[in-house]
């Protein structure tokens, strides 16, 4: 009989998400286990429901035999009113993306940062945390900052276009990770902090195909940094090949993506997947624009 | 990517179908056609619904995704006024089991009808039809007496232990086929029609392991009557035991479960399966006790 325990179904919520690469990355890792797995993408723009409407999606879900969901653009925050139990890690960082379906009970989890941490500590095992510059604190940014701070960075600087929600988010960050100096700098101060910085991550939307070019000047980039993209359409954005051009260590924004499933699958699956394989399908996805 | 196109997500809405066979039976004949394929049984029993929540639960599967949904007792009737088409079997019938989404609209089929009619033509092709005895006029009993009459039948009279549900049920039904004479009988007459009858159908849930026995006297039981059951679970019925020991010709209630199966896969999938290899598997999963 088809139960939680030997299939499972899964769904995406969030805005504009029907192409996510996302739901084929899990399905066809699934196959390769030998489990029966269905990824749906739950696109609230598409069947007119408001971000809002997360709770009542997740309850909904709940009822038709769902086992899992991930959770994206706008309802990361939205969603932890809803939840039973939420990780230390999520509560920290205020932010759920995975909600597993444990007997009825909502149970909240974050991937972006432990996929980024993951992508970050595989793909530049030796980057220096010394003094790391980060473009971007949204929503991913948030995320990508929770990741630095937790492998160990011991300075870091958060640049963004808006100024109070730069400072905001670096005034709660210093406070969860005390021993550590965490600032909001402004776009002016990139030559100086560039200067010092070991390591800059982009987690900005520049450099998407729908925001191209370069999020900072190139000039500033020297071979000894090493550079981390979360921008993975194009996954070989401006910023990767001026960075590469440089001869400085790089990161592509396909690991933070790749990354956040893997650690989804192993939540929901309790099997831990080929990250490698995982990747190289995505990669596969990519170049077939999808 | 997960689509329509090339991924199924189907649910069967009822009470008490947790442990209903449906599911694997789709599951695994899909897996044989290599289709992604996950079919959850949606208990209102189970998650606390009323029947009449069948309609805002095919809405709520929409927007998650599903493709189509089963519906069963106590829904088939309910779901009528949520539809946007019935196929007109279904609409005469004025019951659906089989509910497609297509282009986001509610498409309603009965395959209960269809089911026991194509097991009836397969599994006992030479049957004749001139005077058929049919025992219940419930759920089952409606889609069992459509599908006798659609098969030529030229008289059927239905025995009920309601004797105002058979009286309606058999002006309904006549009125649909006004060719074909359709009567309400009572048990007191079973000795006398059964004497003029071809076959016998038992609709009633007498044989079921909650009901045990035999739903009619087995000395009205002759050689020269074909006689089917729709009760199978166990598939063995005392009846179909007792009809097999007369030497009838018998048709078991697999191929009625069954045969609902195979045209709602048919209907789902465009995919014609195979229907004796969906039978197989189900007196695998009877014989396993599920």
């Amino acid at each position: 009989m088809s139960t939680a325990a030997d299939a499972y179904l899964v769904g995406l919520i969030g805005e504009g998400i029907t192409a996510s690469l996302t739901p084929p990355m899990h399905e066809r890792e699934a196959d390769l286990h030998g489990l029966r797995y269905l990824y749906r993408p739950v696109d609230l723009t598409v069947i007119g429901r408001p971000a809002s409407a997360v709770g009542e999606l997740l309850r909904q879900g709940r009822d038709l035999g769902f086992n899992a969901f991930n959770i994206t653009h706008p309802c990361k925050q939205l969603v932890l009113q809803h939840l039973d139990e939420v990780s230390d890690d999520a509560a920290r960082l205020e932010a759920v993306n995975t909600v597993l379906l444990r007997d009825g009970k909502f149970i909240g989890h974050n991937t972006d940062f432990s996929g980024f941490g993951t992508g970050l500590a595989n793909g530049l095992p030796d980057a220096e945390l010394d003094g790391v510059v980060q473009l971007g604190a949204g929503g991913a940014g948030s995320a990508v900052a929770y990741a630095l701070l937790k492998a160990g960075a011991q300075s870091l600087t958060l640049v963004d276009l808006d100024p109070e929600r730069v400072a905001a988010r670096a005034a709660a960050l210093a406070g969860l990770f005390p021993g550590q100096e965490v600032r909001a700098g402004s776009r002016e101060d990139l030559p100086r902090i560039m200067a010092e910085a070991t390591g800059l991550v982009n987690a900005s939307p520049v450099g998407m195909h729908s925001h191209p070019g370069l999020p900072i000047d190139g000039q500033l980039l020297q071979p000894h940094h090493w550079v981390a993209d979360v921008v993975y359409r194009p996954v070989d954005t401006e910023l990767v090949r001026a960075a590469s051009a440089k001869g400085c260590r790089v990161l592509d924004g396909g690991h933070m993506a790749v990354g956040q499933a893997v650690d989804a699958f192993a939540l929901i699956t309790g099997i831990t997947p080929d990250a490698g394989r995982m990747r190289q399908h995505f990669l596969e996805l990519i170049a077939q624009g999808l």
